[in-house]
């Protein structure tokens, strides 16, 4: 399972360098929220093409929280992303973003907020390469971890996770990693876990090699 | 007239950096921008958080590009901004957001796009510190100077800048400052300018003395 | 100049009630408020057609602060109401509005917020009966009188008063009366100086004795 | 199972008096609908504050059928209000309504439309205190009961009804309401059966009767 | 199984003459699209006037793709459309829409879009005459069938066709047809396998005979 | 003056023939409308793509009576549209529109609603090529002429019509035509009086030689 450090949970003035921080980690998780998805806003694409630069040679993910996720589409390709995902509760048409984003040669993927049913995927799976269930929700109080949505997200991943990669987000502590990692999960992204660390590389490592026993 | 480098245009990713490149220049103007109001994201609430920290001992001014900008002012107070401004095509009802502005302890302004006339300000002239006129649009090549949207700008100031601060904010270069100095403009919001220089401070300062002559 | 007492200003409770205390008083002035068009909801049709119905005998007028006017044209015209205004700012077509109430047999009117400049009305004097010019912002702590509002409200009633009815809402207090009906101002909204009184039809008939001096 | 008699169906100009006539009975259910949620507004915060002052001393459960439903929590919460609800297709995230709600010492619920799956519900049992399923749609005609709707409030009494509380809302009438206690639903609002009756608390006294035997 | 040939799919510049192309063929399908609904406009009332009266004779079915579909129930019923439906995305109140389409006289329908769970309809059954489902999604580029979006609307055929009728709408080929037709298909949606016909009507007739075999 | 015939006010379902029978007419005005900035449809890119094929050779001008006019330049500019407007009501920044337009090598111009006042242009003047301005509001009922709209008009064809091109549009008649073509106006609108002519090619030329007299 990967781990995926999301440069939301960082340091906002100083992403140089906590990007720097990651060193070798070949992982990076962007979530780009606009303030009407939900209501946060982190940064736009002119941070994100710092971000891409400031980051070469690391594999960028993108996380979508944003009203109108095809405007992105191509900005984000531009960079070099490699996957990218949007929220189903955002788009109408989810074919017309899975279609574009693999066009342009990324692998693409679905988001759920825990609101929505797992369902709601089902007519997809043939079309999209990963879908990313939130574990949380955005509480501007450090995101909470939900068991209930932890447990579908394993269900999930139990019973799909050879078909397409899953990918749990939101408020994940240690114990929730191993569960994920023996349901097959494909990837887990880590916010204050990643960047709240002294020595974000080294707390990564000892997370991988924590989730491979 | 205050020269005010805008925050938004230095690089996303060193935010920090970018401030202690400013050294001791006492203003720092900071742009929310929320991708709906108009079509970019700068950064919410944490960045600026971490902004204000960072630029501790400057006077921070803060305009608001964003559909609901009453969300914004306790949370701004709390981080001692001293001047915030909002545009009055988000507010149906601008007297609330400049009392409540003042309440808090800040002073308090409207912004105007480009295509709202003057007039629209009329009756707010006794309930408000400062007018920040766009002289530029948005539009993701580097906000180009509008020139007649300067010569109103300049007019404003002429008329109105023993009464308010008049603020100008967009694509200013320097025969643009002398003219607003000139005119008895309040204030300058100063963008690649400022953070595209080699040094900023020293950059500001030949500017200042510039104007002052 | 009539003075019409706003219903949304009595004890919502006793509504019934609160209209036998305007005894024979012939004016009554009802805001509807969706919550949307301002961060305020008074009551819906069904409460109108009650009050209008308790009203009987009196001249309502009916003031409509929500985001789809068009919708309660018809309704209010079946509930006997006379007199009807929307905003402007909630109407791309204005004329559509003031010739399907003046089909109605409704006098029609348009409502506007203090941040809209009153240049804004010049095309539709010949096809409206009356202008509403309100004289406060909603604040939710009892809608302050703003100067510069009345001020307008005067000039709009001195410059147009003879042509079309000029009508003031929001915090008027003795003193404001007096000006507006100078003025020749034909109607003026009361609120809480009339139902907060102990007797309002009395206070309202020593109110019209006063501007009348 | 409570009968929670809803003071929307009340004559809407002589609430006081309405609340009057419920006498003792221990219930009292208000609904704020805004006219954007659905096409309907009923009334505000300043009417549901003078509606608590006068139903001291019942358990007060407020349904929100607006489109901000956080914009509620705290001053409800202030007025003493019990349970809430808002509809989950109003909030995209559920949690932090719930939370919120837990936290200024309410019992919290999700209400559903009929047109939304039970299923929505799914990951939010463990955080939730009961759900409202509406058995009806708002037709401005008297809200008709829909017989799959009520089916569907039946089921989920039985399956879930030891877990949290159910509660039925829209067009009940006596069949329905000894269908639904034989189930185990939690509560039943009733709005014409209970005010359009002579004598509210008589007609409930032999409700509750008849629903015991 | 019905054969609907969709005018939208036409030259719409030569509307008049793209019907007298299907001669005799009894049906006519109508999309109404509004350019917010989806990312395509069609055209509006006028123009399907025109379209009716044009198509004397035939079965006219309507299906709208916009945002607010209670605004063209009376419209279309006055054209003598015979069946109706709209998208359940856009409907908070699906009853409404569906009594109110059969109070007019026509035959009422959901459409869902790809993304939408069947499950949605599910409280729906009683209540409406058929279900339209989209076996593509919109992509400007001539909208794919989408294979799993067929089997789901051979499945509900299978399951559900005997109660109500099943549409399916969107890049169907021939083995598409045949197998709804098997399936117990009430209709198929048929664009430019129609219209892109030399043609229309003996394809449409050749297309019939293969699916009754 | 030029007469621009406008497609919309056609018969939608023979626009082929429509356009065959204005002959060697050199102009056609087409109004995109798409149901949300105004409440009609007439027609999206597909339709606007096919007249323009049929309407080879003659100068086009398209009127975007939309939302989102952004959108709508490059593929109008593909088709070989010479002239475009959209409507400064739905666009914050009319710069960013009047500068693509050029950039791609059309003619920019303003559309202004009846309710918006003129000096909503002011900053506009030296980046635009025409303004038009409405002289009837849509009514679904053959968009009468309003005099005060025509008035206005007239005026800023006075004023400005050296400096620029005014276009008047909505319900125009001889006499309105002419006093247009006198007051320096660079176009006018015709729907009803072209497309509801006989001969429409002849009623042109014959309005031709009226306003040249």
């Amino acid at each position: 399972m990967d781990l995926l450090p999301s440069i939301a949970s960082a340091s906002q003035i100083e992403l140089g360098e906590e990007i720097r921080r990651l060193k070798s980690w070949p992982f990076l998780h962007i979530d780009i929220e606009d303030g009407n998805f939900l209501p946060n806003i982190t940064f736009g694409m002119k941070t994100v093409k710092a971000i891409a630069s400031a980051a070469e040679g690391k594999i960028l993910d993108v996380h979508l929280l944003v009203t109108n996720p095809m405007d992105y589409l191509e900005p984000m390709a531009d960079l070099g992303v490699q996957k990218i995902c949007a929220h189903i509760e955002a788009l109408p048409y989810p074919m017309q973003f899975l279609n574009r984003a693999r066009q342009l040669g990324m692998k693409a993927g679905l988001a759920l907020n825990m609101a929505t049913p797992v369902s709601h995927l089902d007519p997809f799976y043939p079309a999209m390469d990963f879908a990313l269930l939130m574990t949380a929700e955005p509480d501007s109080q450090g995101d909470q971890l939900y068991p209930p949505a932890l447990d579908r997200a394993v269900r999930l991943a139990e019973e799909r996770g050879r078909e397409i990669e899953i990918f749990a987000d939101g408020g994940l502590n240690e114990a929730a990693l191993q569960r994920l990692a023996r349901a097959g999960a494909a990837a887990a992204v880590l916010g204050r876990l990643a960047f709240g660390a002294n020595q974000p590389f080294e707390t990564l490592s000892e997370l991988q090699a924590l989730i491979q026993q």
